[in-house]
């Protein structure tokens, strides 16, 4: 089965092919953030707006600079509820956007789903960077290979999933993606917040637990989601100190984990609330390889999704024989030498 | 009569010679966007400054991928009110601006006239991007490249235009535009929208209607404005419902224009009130051409103020013979020559 | 001593040997500026990072057109407060970026000494563009250069700083660098902006007066600071009429200083109350001069700080013969051929 992917606008959509592929893609790319020169232009020519409805340093800087180093030019739009009052719908942004003739459009909304719609009337490649509490592949991509450098493979893998896991596009993301790679995910969290749609996911091999020590217990990677705080309009839990005490990741608690367990947080994070410092900045933690690996994800995707040439589809083809690693080795060999170093 | 253009002010000050180049220019470039590589050096080296006093996405947008797409270093400057605290004179930032060797300046401002103020202290070529209730010349522009696209000639052309005339730029400019080039224009709108200094245009060959059928009889084109929402400090008119009912465009006005009636809008919509859905979406709807052309019309703006040799004015000129289409096309074959892609 | 500039945090930090190579190096930028292509590739394929936590147009294009001429990739990263309420830390947050592997920070900050924090934990290159009531070195550094376009040496030179000085980096980092080469500094304003910590300075030779009568005696150059009346919490004088007429530059003070003196002022201007217009807009100002000799400062810092093959730090080394002006001239010379422009 060819996997031409159009769009990013989810993991689930994803078959275990075009998730291999896009890791296998960013591995290539992660070199290029370490030369002096850090720029190919792979994407000279093609236009990547960055369309933020909400706000987001992190994730908008890391796509202008994946965008960059791969010699785009990169458009960025942030609209504050003060535009919206000019009364345009999302629809009608998006075709607007459209007549301008991007090659991608990375999107941002509060509402989930608002990457779908835009994919609808775009022809430009969309991609979702986080659409309400429903998903944020490119985070789920990057943690993946993040975890991939540091484990030998996801099949059988034990991942603990902590938190706020309600408001978490991060955490269903990664839930799709660990799960489709063979993963065992357990997720734990206040009461509150791990709702009842993730009861089905039991079936697919999720375990719920209600004790974050349950499922951190002989876990080989340990993901701590953020307290959005900025969200908690309703109260979740008592208070940040109460939530720090009951769902705080401490020392003991990864004591529980497997000896060489690793530690990794989507960020920002709330020291002292969901992590504590200890954790954040020991031998364990990968957090800022996770930022590293978003560039290097973040370029695959608008690579794979912007960059081949509209009449020859290869290299957005996903080729079935990708699923093997070492196959897709040989793709990816071929592949640098056409990324040589712009100078 | 050699017609050098160092500023785009207001269409006012431009003659009918120039209007017909800067088209002819902007067609020229409309290819560029439907590439692959949509990118010619044109602007290389050059800096073009995006200043922003109003929010805009979408002008500032269509004018910074212009910019791009000629592979000028744009650079945005929103001015928010708060920055404005900082006790500056408009003067004061246009002459600091200048000093930093921009070779253009893209100016919106709330103030009528900005742009003229700017033009006197800097070196720069200004382009006017919207000024108050005055003009906004690259939009009657990219208009005038959408009707040219489906009309023979503008000679004779009857173009209605309908709406919140009184707080419209884009009503403005059209109409000095589209007198110029010989076209018949109607206007209207509430009577507390079309503003007595417009009586004035009645001479000019400009008819004043009270209601939308009157201007649309016959019609060649419909341009229908936007409620400025955001504007409506004062009440116009009782309500948007109102509004709709009595100034909306519908399909049975639309049916008493000429029977290949184009309908265009300058955005965002409101959907709904100034315009139904059937015609924003219908087969003679105009809106995402115009949209397209703008990123045209902008490039060849930025092109002929910004990209010139300072020394040899050449493709600054409007040359005597530009007036006919046929004349100008043997110009834009050698410049597209010049244009050739970057790679 | 070699003197390798790793950061730009302060001017109280560079030696002599720095300074004068810093503005040596940015001699040779001004020129690039005035050029029809105004760019050269000394930076391509570098990330510069502008990250801004308090807002400032002026400061921030400066740094982003001077990264744009070399070639960098420029990112704009404006941190309001909304953001902050996300509870990362300073130092997380330089983390996160530093993980995305820029060449160069460029950070503005309301606390004092946060780029010394950023230094600590980011292999990236480290400016600072203001930092609270700190420092301001770029700021000193064009002034320095504006200074030395028109006097013959800085040993002996007498210059007079009028105003907020409590409030002002300006004018912190201008005593620092003034006294390192030489110059004698005097200092006036309102009581209450003179902070007791300055009487320190006496015995580094820098003069206090309570007049401005008193400073601008003699003086070869008058620098003016910017009331900065967003900051004026607390009232430091009755009013900004008072201020005006007691410490307000008129021609009549100006008459006081050498028959040669220049006029300097940071911007923005409050044209009226620090500053009159009559001076403002007069022969002996230099205030535009100061913005565009900012561009080709802050292009010197970027190029000498981030510009650098890691391996060889051959051109971020202020060499022990740098001290005279003639022996920096010929490291110039060989400087500027390799910056010959990008076409």
């Amino acid at each position: 089965m060819a996997a031409v992917i159009k769009h990013l606008l989810g993991i689930r959509e994803l078959s275990t092919d075009q998730i291999i592929h896009l890791l296998d893609t960013a591995e290539t790319f992660r070199d290029i953030s370490k030369r002096e020169i850090k720029k190919v232009p792979a994407l000279r020519g093609r236009t990547v707006i960055n369309l933020f409805f909400e706000p987001s340093t992190r994730t908008r800087t890391s796509f202008e600079i994946a965008a960059k180093r791969l010699s785009a030019d990169a458009v960025n739009i942030s609209v504050s509820t003060s535009s919206v009052t000019k009364g345009e719908t999302l629809m009608d942004t998006a075709r607007n956007l459209q007549a301008m003739a991007p090659d991608c459009i990375v999107i941002r909304h509060s509402s989930s789903g608002a990457p779908y719609h835009l994919a609808r009337v775009c022809d430009a490649a969309i991609v979702n960077a986080g659409d309400g509490a429903h998903e944020h592949p490119t985070q789920a991509l990057l943690d993946a290979l993040t975890i991939r450098e540091h484990k030998p493979q996801f099949e059988g893998l034990r991942v603990a999933i902590l938190g706020d896991v309600l408001h978490s596009r991060v955490a269903r993301s990664n839930i799709y993606l660990l799960s489709k790679l063979g993963a065992r995910v357990a997720v734990a969290g206040p009461g509150t917040l791990v709702p009842a749609e993730f009861a089905g996911l039991i079936e697919a091999g999720i375990r719920l637990e209600r004790r974050i020590e349950d499922a951190v217990v002989d876990a080989d990677v340990v993901m701590i989601l953020r307290v959005q705080r900025e969200r908690q309009t309703d109260a979740f839990f008592p208070s940040m100190r109460e939530y720090a005490v009951h769902y705080g990741l401490h020392l003991n608690h990864l004591s529980l984990a497997a000896p060489d367990a690793i530690v990794m947080h989507p960020g920002p994070m709330n020291r002292g609330i969901e992590i504590s410092s200890e954790i954040a900045d020991g031998g364990r933690s990968l957090i800022l390889d996770q930022v590293t690996n978003g560039v290097a994800v973040r370029m695959a995707v608008l690579y794979l999704l912007a960059g081949a040439p509209t009449g020859d589809d290869e290299t957005k083809r996903a080729t079935p024989d990708a699923e093997s690693r070492s196959g897709s080795v040989k793709r990816q060999r071929s592949r640098k030498r056409s990324l040589r170093e712009e100078n």
